[in-house]
């Protein structure tokens, strides 16, 4: 436990005596927003070309901005995938490698240093809406990891299913006193069950609250939405909206949300000081049917390590900063710590690995970044590593279901810029290349040093 | 045959009464432009969310005009396809079920009165460019069926390969000097082998100098692109341009040559007064591997009668007539003769049924248009019918390859809305919609009258 304890008093020392010498240009520091849907899969809005979506709050927010071709998630589910946005390190770094669940005695160790934490540490007002997801205990929430304040879901949607709930969470009209998964403010239950029907809406209504109480003082927020996570809830304006059903509807509402929210930044006359990024925590859950989305013309789905899983849609919007435009460079949320510390001036931790980079040079300037490896982790593992545009697979696995992962050697070899869907495997053509890849896992493996598992 | 000419003759005695009584309002008429791309998918623009192909120009004119999520090509193959665009019928009444070869006797009759002929009749310039696959022999050439110039080429640019192109078109590099696919202006050989590399290149000038000749004048223009239909050739300028490889390289060619179009149009002052379409004349040929397209996430490709055979890229732009949008109607290139004609106040031929409508209500004031049965036939056969967000498949068969049609009794049921992608059959669920989709495909099939079959 020391090994923790020490570099969390050192990161906090060094936060503080940057305050101490930075407090002054405050006013002048950017204000953060990060909003970041459950499920959501590549395909699911119409400007990443869905048909049956109407997305227009998110496809104005894409010509305003930049959008992502290839941006992803960090882990292809939840636990892991928020974890290692929250900190910026690959989730075996925090021990959370799986999901949590509500009876989960592990989550975020209080040894990792979030967004949140070196924000306010800085003099940011934080704030989180929605889903946590990365543990329900002391030292664990969201308000022991830096936020001042929180209103949400301690975890998924689905998991206090009920005897009516239970195997419910994927019906197109799930039961709307099947789960009862608390609704939590700063930790202290305000309903139970979650009105879910509404959540989108009291979430949206939480944000704008944030923005507006904030427009003296710079501000995080961290907008994790519930949907379109099943079970899936409507409020009954959005309820029937779609023709894709009932996922179409919550997308929208989603949309809908997300206009709301840059609205609110405009109005309240910050949104040129305003840096927003929207994405997903992972690919869509095919297993859910027609409750589950779609990741286009990538393959497979959530929990998998196929793109399907794990790139998903991006936007970065920062008007008169950003220029509008579509950006291939590969990004994940790993490097959002490193980005929105540096925008805001606050410590970006130097006593421990980081996984990410400074995305600025690409926001701003609309210069490529370094070549860098991505790595596709399934739990403890490395899957697959992408570089520039090849990636290879050292095991595959179907995001659900009994099968066991298939071993490649050699690694399958994909060249994601002309084979995006994955089809054909290249290994065999590009032997130097696969050296390559190979060698960038072991190098990363060897200097891993995986934080101690926590409990499930 | 006596019942082919007289409504032959009877639709010219219309046109020409019709141009002596409104020659005079030619100069307010609007310039009607179709661009038609060969074998692009629906998954293949950035607008409608390809990862790997730039399209910044076809995406700008989706921003400025109307993108249509549910377009249809007539047909899954490329002649019936664009026999039925330049009809306005399905190419069953013009006897042009098949692909024709350069040997084929066959080609598209004089008993059919094209777009282009019609509006020559009212008065306007008329072009052919690009691929016209329509007949080779005297009656069934560009300049016989209505267009006062074409350059392009008679047939697909894979169909005259020779000893060294054969079985090469679908390479990645095919062969220069492989396919011995002639160009042709007017119908006289310009140059054999045409120069494939540059062809999207010379188009493009030969489109401008079109709009460039015709200011004062109301014209048509219908640009059929020879690609991306495989063999892929990019110019100099465009090869290597794109990280998808070839293919992308040859779309983002087309894109430049569409911006190059619609920048031709402001410069010369008659964008405000021009409609420009844009489509493709079938799915991607998914065959061809990575140097055949993407239908996104729609399933199958060229050649079936799964939505991505025949559900294609679509767009509208008329800069001050319609509104930027995006919309989820249903619509075809059958609507295309019958939109342009009632748009140029050509007469719109009474003497034979028509399968499309008019797009107006839609393309200019948002409305809804009346719901109608839309037909996917496979040759002579009605393979599956779609009425709002219903399609029934009668049978399905994939694209290429030796497997038999599979009959479906009852007929599978989608919903197109909810499940693109056409993995959930309801048929179970929904006899009725079943009754009501057989009942429509048995008036089409006892109604229709097929023309002479042209012999391939």
């Amino acid at each position: 436990m020391a090994g923790m304890i020490l570099p969390r008093l050192t990161a906090l020392v060094c936060l503080l005596v940057f305050v101490g010498t930075d407090a002054g240009a405050a006013e002048r520091r950017p204000n953060l927003v990060v909003i970041f849907c459950d499920d959501l899969g590549y395909g699911d809005l119409g400007c990443y070309g869905n048909p049956s979506i109407r997305t227009p709050q998110l496809d104005r927010m894409a010509a305003e901005g930049l959008r992502f071709t290839d941006f992803y998630a960090a882990a292809p589910v939840c636990t892991p995938s928020r974890a290692a946005l929250l900190t910026g390190r690959y989730a075996i770094r925090s021990g959370l490698n799986n999901v949590l669940f509500p009876d989960s005695k592990g989550g975020l160790p209080q040894s990792e240093v979030t967004i949140a934490k070196a924000l306010k540490a800085a003099g940011y007002a934080t704030a989180h809406v929605g889903k946590w997801h990365l543990g329900i205990h002391e030292g664990q929430r969201p308000t022991d990891h830096g936020f001042d304040s929180s209103l949400g879901l301690p975890y998924s949607n689905d998991m206090d299913a009920n005897e009516r709930g239970k195997g419910k969470a994927r019906d197109p009209e799930p039961p709307l006193d099947g789960f009862d998964v608390p609704l939590l403010r700063d930790g202290k239950e305000l309903e139970r069950p979650a009105v879910q029907t509404t959540l989108t809406q009291r979430y949206t209504v939480e944000a704008q609250r944030v923005i507006r109480a904030n427009t003296d003082k710079p501000f995080f927020l961290y907008f994790a939405h519930t949907f379109p996570h099943t079970p899936l809830f409507a409020s009954p304006e959005f309820r029937g909206s779609s023709r894709r059903g009932i996922y179409g509807d919550v997308v929208q509402e989603l949309d809908w949300s997300v206009g709301q929210v840059l609205a609110t930044l405009r109005e309240s006359g910050v949104a040129e000081n305003t840096l927003v990024v929207f994405t997903s925590d992972n690919g869509p859950w095919l297993t859910q049917g027609l409750q589950g989305g779609s990741a286009g013309l990538l393959k497979d789905g959530k929990g998998c390590t196929w793109e399907g899983g794990m790139r998903v849609p991006g936007l970065a919007w920062w008007p008169g900063r950003i220029k509008p435009g579509v950006t291939s460079e590969p990004a994940s949320t790993l490097d959002l710590l490193p980005t929105l510390l540096t925008l805001a001036g606050a410590l970006v931790p130097t006593d421990r690995p980081l996984d990410g980079a400074d995305l600025a040079p690409l926001l701003f300037e609309g210069k490529a970044l370094p070549e860098r490896p991505f790595f596709y982790y399934r739990g403890t593992r490395v899957a697959a590593v992408r570089i520039g545009e090849y990636k290879a697979h050292f095991f595959t696995q179907t995001g659900y279901g009994a099968a066991k992962p298939e071993e490649h050697t050699p690694p399958l070899l994909y060249h994601l810029g002309r084979d995006p869907s994955e089809q054909y495997n290249i290994a065999a053509k590009h032997p130097e290349i696969v050296e390559r890849l190979i060698k960038a896992r072991d190098e990363h493996q060897s200097a891993m040093q995986p934080g101690t598992v926590q409990p499930r």
